[in-house]
């Protein structure tokens, strides 16, 4: 069996959990390379990595994934390239194409949180931009949330028709949607509660992962990292929509 | 042959713009459908799709492509598809996971060029969202701007050793490349002139795009629209660096 190894940032989920979900729910090993002790793992692993040589396939940012000689960047692209080999994903080309399209959603949706709290600048503190960060979450909890919640729950459409995303069978996208809808509660719990009534089939797909046997025990372990100030999905109060 | 339709917004170049470009270089006819006049075409057909049914593929934004009964949205999963049915791509799985991440990476920069005059809210005008804007456009362009242009110049590596940025062979991503570069520097011609020396590869591979007869032919035809500031890619000069 192939040796997958991750590289992502050790002390956030971010959008390394996307990945980690994914290894996890499918009980197939993997290494979280930053998260073992130097030299054999550690940040400089990562960073060795992230700065190879001009001329080669380099990423441009974690999360990476090293499969033997191949390594291969960007989230939606690595579950993409995994999901096949996890059993995440049936083998129909429309079904994959969607599956992926959902995934870059997801992905848009991840990257318009980064930005409520890091309008200005990912260099910045968010001390530093904190009266743009709260002009812009208010537009994102008042106007995205609920139009990307929407569109999500439209499609999984009317009870009984699909079990999951992407159709009948669970998918890897599933499991982003978990990691999604957990970082959008814990990030805006006010504004996620209003919506809760008007996305019970996204709640009911967010319980049913969350029961899933290897989700569970990955959920319940040490391997799981807390949300915290320091990943994507960030709790600040002023944030949040007025309650 | 597959009839492909394209579906964009029909006045500006924006995202469409990546998966036109792919269609003109391959000399490969597509139907641009909002372009077209009603009742067969015009924003109504767009808006016909993207407002399909619960429990549907619809997608979430434009663009999107129909390929007789299959619809693939996001701009990146598009060139995805298309860019074997093209010629853009070679056949090995490592240089088509390599180009997808470029192309995911380029979509990046895209939408943090989005947020310099953006930074808000995307349903909020310009005007309103000005003093963050500048801000936010200050470190994109001293910061962001050239850490991305250095990356890909590092990915086209020494001098003579590859053609385009996946490798030996021309690709869909050096259209994207094409389009970023052309873009960047329309939006940011003083921030853009000052990288210029340090991106002499991009710059030639830039020029040879330009270059391709039928590329050619397309950014002389009225069906290249022109860039403007109700697009991606827009000039502002308050937002260009200090010269």
């Amino acid at each position: 069996m192939a040796r997958y190894e991750l590289y992502y940032w050790p002390s956030v989920q971010g959008r390394g959990e996307f990945i980690r979900l994914a290894f996890e729910d499918a009980g197939v090993p993997y290494v979280d390379v930053a998260r073992l002790a130097p030299p054999r793992g550690g940040v400089p692993a990562l960073l060795r990595l992230l700065r190879g040589p001009p001329g080669t396939r380099a990423p441009f940012a974690p999360p990476f994934l090293k499969v033997g000689p191949l390594v291969i960047a960007q989230t939606a692209n690595i579950l993409q390239y995994l999901a096949p080999r996890l059993g995440l994903i049936g083998r129909g080309e429309p079904e994959r194409l969607f599956a992926h399209q959902l995934q870059l959603t997801i992905a848009d949706v991840v990257q318009e949180v980064h930005c409520t709290h890091h309008p200005i600048s990912g260099t910045l503190y968010y001390e530093d931009q904190r009266a743009e960060a709260r002009r812009c979450a208010q537009h994102f909890t008042s106007e995205r949330l609920p139009k990307f919640l929407g569109y999500f729950e439209k499609v999984l459409g009317p009870e009984g028709k699909r079990r999951g995303l992407v159709g009948r069978a669970f998918s890897y996208v599933d499991l982003s949607m978990f990691q999604l809808l957990v970082g959008l509660e814990y990030a805006f719990p006010r504004a996620f509660a209003r919506r809760t009534r008007t996305i019970p089939r996204l709640l009911d797909l967010r319980n049913a992962v969350a029961r899933r046997p290897r989700v569970a025990a990955y959920l319940a372990s040490p391997r799981r990292l807390p949300f915290s100030e320091e990943g994507i999905f960030r709790h600040y109060p002023e944030l949040d929509e007025a309650s």
